[in-house]
């Protein structure tokens, strides 16, 4: 079987060990990020630059370099520019969820106020584009500014489709390619350009970021129904509740069990809060949940399949052992 | 005296006639900017598009052009994405001031509530983002998201020193520079570059820039606290009375009058609304406007000087009246 080799290698968190060393790298960058700024402006980039997240697409570049002739200063700056883009598109999430801690740390807006943490997210953005602008040529940044417009593109979209019965499954996932696959193709792509590889090779690299990012919001769906708040370190249940069309949440809407489907379906068309506890203990809970998994589950098993074209490697193994981790995480969501 | 022909040269809008058609191209670029959006978002990215402002940043673009060998089309695109670098600030403007209508038309936090008007203003700036990207170098790029990052760092230092009574005058000067002095400077620095005219030329260009945004800044101060709200189409008397400490502010706080200085120097350091009809009338206000207009006119004055390095032109006169607009306005802000 094809994926036998890869198969082997379910020893969790072994593709973290290979990068920890350089992960610290980019996360020296991102600290170093606060210096341009003066003692009115530092403060709260520093606050902000120092919370820890769980660096994945830093991970993305770093293994992707690793495994295709090795990391280089410039793939620790692409990295630490691209999780400062990330966090800076959170940092706006947290005033649009009025959302108070993130990472177990006060958000920006908790702390300081809306007015404050719109504008540092606009700063982090701008700080993103400065670190960008001295990675490569300008065709280079362009696909930057693209999928950082998608990811505005897939966030404005998700805000004026709340409750949308138009939505089909079809534009969900491009809704979450844009706000949440981009970036994770933009990790594999951009890693694979600046080590100079032929195009096919950074086309292929870039669609296993996509699927992977497919899969990790689709995941991150799941955890919004099932997971506990203290494993996820911030506040769940809301996304689907308040109107967010999530890949469960169109299984449910067409499971067998007609209660269930009928209850959630009533709740979309009325634009009303769907009351998850009246539906989580149903053998049809567990099964949209099942086939979600199953949707990212399956966008892995693609992903995996790009790595045949590259050479055998330590860090191949650690890409694998990472699309492991993420099937892992997904069934964790099966109740 | 070295200024007599420019002096000559006072019929207004003089400098508009000349780059109508142009300044029309850029209207119709930035219009185009709706063109890659998907049906849920470019109706929302169409309302912020129409609106039409004074165009200053472009007009000093394209002035620049004309007035070092022509307008290309290039400079066409950086006039339309200066402008909707400028009109994304704005988005966010008018969340974090709560206001309800620019430009006369009502503002996207008025119309589709805070969450839709920040991911619309990140949008804005990742599209300005995009076609800046196509217009040059990554050395250029790299200034262009340098003084985005001043813009931001500027507006985020503005929020953070309300009244804040250790702020110097040198720091207001140095405020003012980054959050609106920048977006000129940049505007006559990208203008020159692209026309590919030498290092000592861009520099002093810059600077001309540089000095009429301050002065602009000025004026815009002045009219806060002296305009019509009809005539600027915008709610007045807000930013002072709100604890942003402007140059007026500074001047009336030294005013001889000690019973208006005191007043006011006593509400700064208390942190207390200022009532500017309480003091409206005195004579230590009017020496406050006339002393702050004297700063910006004397800006003016230099920013003239830099137009003896170019050739003579239709379009350096019409620089020079864009200068002297900029003088009259201030002017007029004299009680």
């Amino acid at each position: 079987m094809a994926f036998s080799f890869f198969n082997k290698l379910r020893n969790k968190k072994q593709h973290l060990k290979l990068i920890k060393q350089e992960l610290d790298k980019v996360r020296d960058v991102i600290a170093r990020q606060v210096e341009p700024f003066g003692p009115h402006v530092r403060p709260y980039m520093e606050h902000v630059c120092r919370g820890r997240g769980k660096m994945i697409r830093p991970g993305l570049v770093l293994l992707t370099a690793a495994a295709t002739g090795g990391i280089t200063e410039k793939h620790i700056t692409y990295a630490a520019m691209l999780e400062l883009l990330h966090m800076a598109s959170l940092v706006h999430d947290d005033v649009l969820d009025k959302a108070d801690t993130r990472r177990d740390i006060a958000t920006p807006n908790a702390l300081w106020g809306n007015e404050l943490a719109v504008l540092l997210g606009d700063t982090m953005l701008a700080q993103a584009m400065v670190m960008g602008a001295e990675l490569g040529d300008s065709r280079f940044i362009r696909r930057m500014a693209l999928a950082t417009r998608e990811l505005c593109e897939g966030e404005v979209e998700q805000s004026t489709r709340l409750w949308d019965m138009d939505m089909t499954r079809a534009e969900y996932y491009e809704l979450i390619r844009k706000k949440t696959a981009v970036l994770f193709a933009l990790a594999m792509f951009g890693s694979a350009m600046l080590q100079g590889l032929d195009e096919e090779m950074v086309e292929q690299l870039e669609r296993m970021g996509t699927l992977l990012g497919i899969s990790y919001q689709i995941y991150d769906d799941c955890l919004d129904l099932t997971g506990s708040e203290d494993a996820a370190g911030k506040t769940l249940g809301t996304d689907a509740a308040k109107g967010k069309l999530t890949l469960p949440v169109f299984f449910l809407m067409e499971a067998s069990n007609e209660d269930v489907a009928g209850y959630v379906h009533g709740c979309v068309a009325a634009r009303q809060e769907i009351d998850f506890s009246r539906v989580r203990h149903t053998e049809a809970f567990a099964e949209a949940i099942r086939l979600s998994v199953a949707e990212g589950l399956s966008r892995n098993a693609e992903a995996r399949e790009v790595l045949w074209m590259l050479p055998e490697s330590e860090a191949r193994s650690a890409l694998a052992e990472m699309t492991y981790r993420l099937d892992e995480m997904l069934e964790d969501c099966c109740p």
